[in-house]
């Protein structure tokens, strides 16, 4: 019988599945917020995914279920697994990706190398831990924030005033969640470039590593991958790994795990944050891996034997299309791509463009990483 | 507005194309003979692609038609033209894969190299063509024959009989087709190995050319395929790419063309078989070239810029898995092909597994021949 897997969320990373899926033979569905979503043509459920009632009737009628994203609640989560649903990843691994508070914690827990952090409640802890760190610092909504939002640097406990009294007047998070609301503080990390290390865990156990690669971020959202991380020696790649694998088996992640690092002036490397899901840090093993991270994440979640994570090429670029305002239409931009670098792989998201918005990428690779990062950028240039 | 792309078929070869359409941004959609078909995730119509009503019904709500076989009749393509269609490869050059008799016609007038050939109407025909070829000689129908049905081998011109007693008691197989109906024969080559030259070409006349393959039949039906074609020098590249490139010009090939080609023992190259859409011969592009057949088709069909066809790696080499009888389950036996061979890459078709039906391929990529055959060799046996 046909392996079933429901993704839950139609955005890109669930388009992207359908690919890879339809390869293996695996029946893939979407549970999407809306109709003419990314995910739309495998899009076999459209409704809320806050509400129990529709996410476990979409999960009735497949063997396996995962994620586009990670913000499914925790008590919809949990209702499933007491159905006796596959879910991948577990609402235990899953809160560690949902929290960021949670997630300082338990990596504390687990000795993992991590900026040094407080939990505060309100301006006057925030200003102590200013205080003890150079007079600046991160503070961070331990929820719901992504590509910079809810991320704002401080230098006195008044600049996260509005946090704060957001915090008192809202329920907190999730039914059952007993502990006082708080925001998360982090040192300001002088970091000499960002890093992303990818794992793929079965529930088995079964794990695999990509080589750790360079992030660059533009207004917090990322805009371009190197992989490998060019001049990324053997102890880097090493510890990266080792680190990915300690998070991956510590927090029982199944699927795709993200971690993002800092590569410190001093030559540490800190955890920043983590994602349970295929990640724009990975989009460049789709064409430069052996096994790209959106088969690797349906492998890990079907609990199949992992496929190989080799790089297929030297080096891999991806860089981001982020939609308009460029002259033109999409098409004609993207038909002037496809003819300049007919080496450039184009993925599109069936976003419209938008200014700013992730509405596709251009992965290269090649044996030369300087005409890798000309074809990525100068393919991508046409879109911006 | 996004670019629909409708493609007559719902078997494997229409299931192939959905992958890159989704990666590209194109909504493809299919008319499927029957539900359940390898294709049915894109399936958006069920219906019989002879009835020109229900083909026409179809094609009004995309932007490009093409094709998952070539089995679609003249009538029901010219109606579609002449409602204004974009129908790629269009009718007159689809009648040159359709009919080999007229494919033999039209390449001798090219003068593109091709084994002795001749028009039958009857078995004196026949046997007069055998006394003047050392008494042997391949016999076919001009149609619907594919993987080994409607050829064969005879030695006297009674071998033929009762497909000479079928013509003429059938109809001419289409309207409009006033010539006599008759058997193609051609002369027994002598050949050291089978080759498959693969060209895309676009509306506009933009050609791009893969590197000539080896193919090795069994029973009539294509076993592996090893790209490039081992010990194939320069000039022997040079000559099916020739081929190739005349041919898809020559006849207006819109979309992939598959030239299958003799390597004589005296090494001349004849041209065996076309056909005008993604082939067997050229899986192993999936994950052997920077740009797939799949996805070249696409582009070439839709008129878009197209992709590198260059190998990215030094061998590749494509395994079919022909369905059953083996013990255990299908998904056992996949299961234990992604464990013991993470590098191999498995495509699966959707089909249920029956005796010497293809119902997925493997396809290898690497620098060392042997190892790149053998991992695609003892992955496939898995499911042998």
């Amino acid at each position: 019988m046909t392996l079933r897997v429901g993704v839950i969320g139609g955005g890109q990373l669930a388009r992207m599945m359908i690919a890879p899926a339809v390869e293996l033979g695996i029946d893939i569905r979407v549970l999407a917020e809306s109709e003419g979503m990314s995910a739309q043509l495998a899009a076999s459920d459209v409704g809320d995914y806050k509400d129990i009632e529709t996410v476990r009737a979409f999960a009735k009628d497949v063997d396996v279920i995962t994620f586009d994203h990670e913000h499914v609640p925790q008590k919809v989560l949990r209702s499933l697994v007491a159905d006796g649903a596959s879910v991948h990843p577990g609402p235990d691994a899953l809160r560690f990706a949902q929290d960021k508070l949670d997630m300082r914690e338990r990596l504390a827990e687990l000795g993992v190398p991590q900026p040094d952090w407080a939990r505060v409640s309100d301006e006057d802890e925030l200003q102590a831990f200013l205080d003890d760190h150079g007079g600046e610092a991160v503070v961070k909504t331990p929820r719901g924030g992504y590509d910079g939002k809810g991320v704002r640097v401080v230098r006195s406990g008044s600049e996260a005033a509005d946090w704060f009294a957001q915090l008192s007047s809202a329920e907190s998070g999730e039914a059952g969640d007993t502990r006082s609301a708080a925001l998360l503080v982090e040192e300001l990390v002088s970091f000499r470039r960002e890093l992303a290390q990818q794992i793929a865990r079965r529930p088995s156990g079964q794990m695999v590593a990509y080589p750790v690669v360079e992030t660059v971020q533009r207004d917090g959202v990322c805009a371009e991958v190197f992989a490998p991380a060019p001049s990324a020696g053997d102890r880097l790649m090493q510890v990266a790994e080792g680190i990915g694998r300690q998070i991956a088996d510590g927090l029982n992640v199944t699927g795709m795990l993200a971690v993002e690092l800092f590569e410190t002036d001093d030559e540490r490397v800190l955890v920043n944050e983590l994602a349970m899901r295929p990640h724009n840090s990975g989009h460049w093993s789709q064409d430069g891996a052996v096994t790209g991270q959106f088969e690797q994440h349906l492998r890990a979640v079907a609990d199949l034997p992992l496929g190989d994570p080799s790089p297929r090429a030297r080096w891999s670029v991806m860089v981001n299309i982020l939609g308009g305002p460029a002259d033109g239409s999409f098409e004609g931009r993207f038909d002037a791509a496809m003819s300049e670098h007919p080496d450039a792989k184009i993925h599109t998201y069936g976003k419209e463009a938008r200014p700013g918005r992730k509405v596709g990428h251009i992965n290269a690779t090649g044996s030369d990483l300087d005409d890798v990062v000309y074809t990525a950028r100068a393919a991508a240039e046409h879109f911006a």
